[in-house]
């Protein structure tokens, strides 16, 4: 079967889902133009994931995604915490900011119950994951109104892995792509591997349609996936100069400056690596730091530096994620980007 | 002009020169059957290189590489290489190695004028350099008698740098490769990107033909890369197993294990980070030393640990390069390996 048969869609491109830079409005703007459309709930409030979900359902009648993370929410570290606001504390002195009100807390949900029932009022045709897949009795509820189920492989285990629990499609994530690497058994970064790589040895050794998602930015890198045997690719960097995103002034001007071209995986900004373009905080502390809390915990100290920094235009304490290949990024709207994508020389 | 056209190719595979792991028959092979065939001769003595130029030439009329590395030798550190032996003191005794008596000394040579006299007798239809290129003189001499000069860009700046000084072709070196980086702007690791993003890149930013490298392992790969805009292709993992090739029995095995499916950069075995499968040395020390001599120097030390651990059937102190894909990997004559890459479904 083909993806977009498997998916009821015309297109086989996937908007990849980019929590913190998008929300419906994009979702229905990729999907109404026959691509799958995604909705990252990962940072939304319970009102928040319903408002945004029954505005798909009011502006679009076609097959739409929902992401979400399968962490399991690390357990706080006052140790590790302190250690982290210590080596920001230059920051907060450069900035005026009083380190001692800045509240922790989680920026990221796994998904949970509450979340599945939520879904289950609105019943997506695609819901896909990262980091894995949630706790059975929740997939079993997600399949059970026939939603078709995808997650992102960074290696051929993981690929084996999502397989053998009954994953649709797996989305082969090459090192290129941007936001958080989805890798769930090993948090060892050389096995990364990327998209030219990976995603041929992931068509032969699983049944199930790869989706190839990392470094592609056009319709020849559309056709280059589709070479190497994947059924359809997952686009997240292209569209993030969409006027449907919500991608921040700084974050488009840094996409669109030659700062693009030089990104990294870091941790700093989650406590999971996820690639960015390199700013000041990932060159003066290095992008890997070992201090970092848990995911999703290092957000918390962050958070005020990126404010603070934003508020005078600068993205020096920002997560600027991008991909490898930042060059197919658009001003257009995401419909004309879907179809320009799809237009196959 | 096709790249076909300007090397004198009929195929548009060029067999990645592997010093250490390959001589003139595999050469032969690749360019009888209409490839072109490489040699690579960073390791050979003047008297080597002769004697393997011979050999092409007399067993072949048509074009050929030689290829050559152009780092600058380093001033021994006696304080570093101490440092590093040190390192390695563990593994000595192991083995029984009385470490006083390891000769210290270079593992690789540059190109430099007596290799351009050799070359001169032979005047092959293509160089291709890694690291760089070599002093304008020398790239002059090359030039004079009509051969084309290739040289890898791991980055777009280095694209740029390649075309200002006159490559007739840029071979773009995806993050997948196996063996030495081509990297010479940046010792920096995170400006290294995949194929997939590389290719599209330097392709829409140079005028000259670009050929793509990293990952590709068979015809659909060819095609993917040919799809993103590439003119060529070139190869070497999946030329390893080939009987022309010279690949040891410990790196055979382990690139036809699932050991081959974890490869990383490293610099343990030379000092400039290469790509290779992770193996006892790599794990235990960390695939990137931090007291490793500078390239090629590293390479005295850890060769008597080789040499005992292989005559005992192991590659825990070898390196076993391959790129990220050895899925390719055929043993196969080249000339039918060649014929079958180049074989677009």
């Amino acid at each position: 079967m083909t993806l977009q048969r498997l998916l009821g869609i015309d297109l086989s491109i996937i908007q990849a889902p980019m929590a913190g830079v998008q929300g419906s409005a994009l979702t229905v703007a990729v999907s109404n133009a026959g691509g799958l459309g995604s909705l990252p709930c990962a940072m939304l409030s319970p009102e928040a994931m319903r408002e945004e979900l029954a505005a798909i359902r009011n502006q679009t009648r076609k097959p739409y995604n929902v992401n979400f993370f399968c962490h399991a929410p690390p357990a706080p570290d006052a140790g590790r915490e302190a250690a982290w606001r210590a080596a920001l504390a230059a920051y907060y002195a450069e900035f005026g900011i009083d380190a001692s009100g800045i509240p922790a807390g989680p920026g990221r949900s796994p998904f949970d119950r509450p979340a599945a029932d939520i879904l289950a009022e609105f019943k997506p045709a695609v819901v896909s994951f990262h980091f894995g897949l949630p706790a059975p009795e929740l997939l079993t509820r997600v399949k059970a109104w026939g939603a078709k189920v995808l997650s992102s492989a960074t290696t051929v285990d993981e690929a084996l892995w999502l397989e053998a629990r009954g994953v649709d499609a797996i989305i082969a994530q090459g090192v290129e792509a941007g936001g958080h690497r989805g890798m769930f058994l090993s948090d060892e970064l050389s096995t990364q591997v990327g998209t030219f790589a990976l995603v041929p040895q992931i068509v032969r050794t699983v049944k199930v349609p790869v989706i190839a998602a990392g470094g592609i930015a056009d319709a020849k890198g559309v056709a280059a996936a589709l070479a190497l045997g994947a059924a359809g690719v997952q686009i997240g960097t292209a569209y993030l100069l969409c006027p449907e995103a919500t991608t921040s002034a700084v974050h488009r001007a840094a996409l669109q400056s030659e700062a693009a071209r030089h990104t990294a995986l870091t941790n700093l900004f989650t406590g999971r690596p996820a690639r960015g373009i390199v700013n000041r905080i990932m060159r003066e502390l290095g992008p890997i730091g070992s201090t970092t809390p848990a995911f999703p915990l290092a957000t918390a100290a962050i958070a005020p530096l990126r404010a603070a920094a934003e508020r005078r235009g600068s993205g020096d304490f920002s997560p600027l994620w991008s991909g490898q290949n930042a060059s197919g990024c658009r001003a257009l709207p995401a419909a004309e980007l879907t179809r320009q994508l799809s237009r196959v020389a």
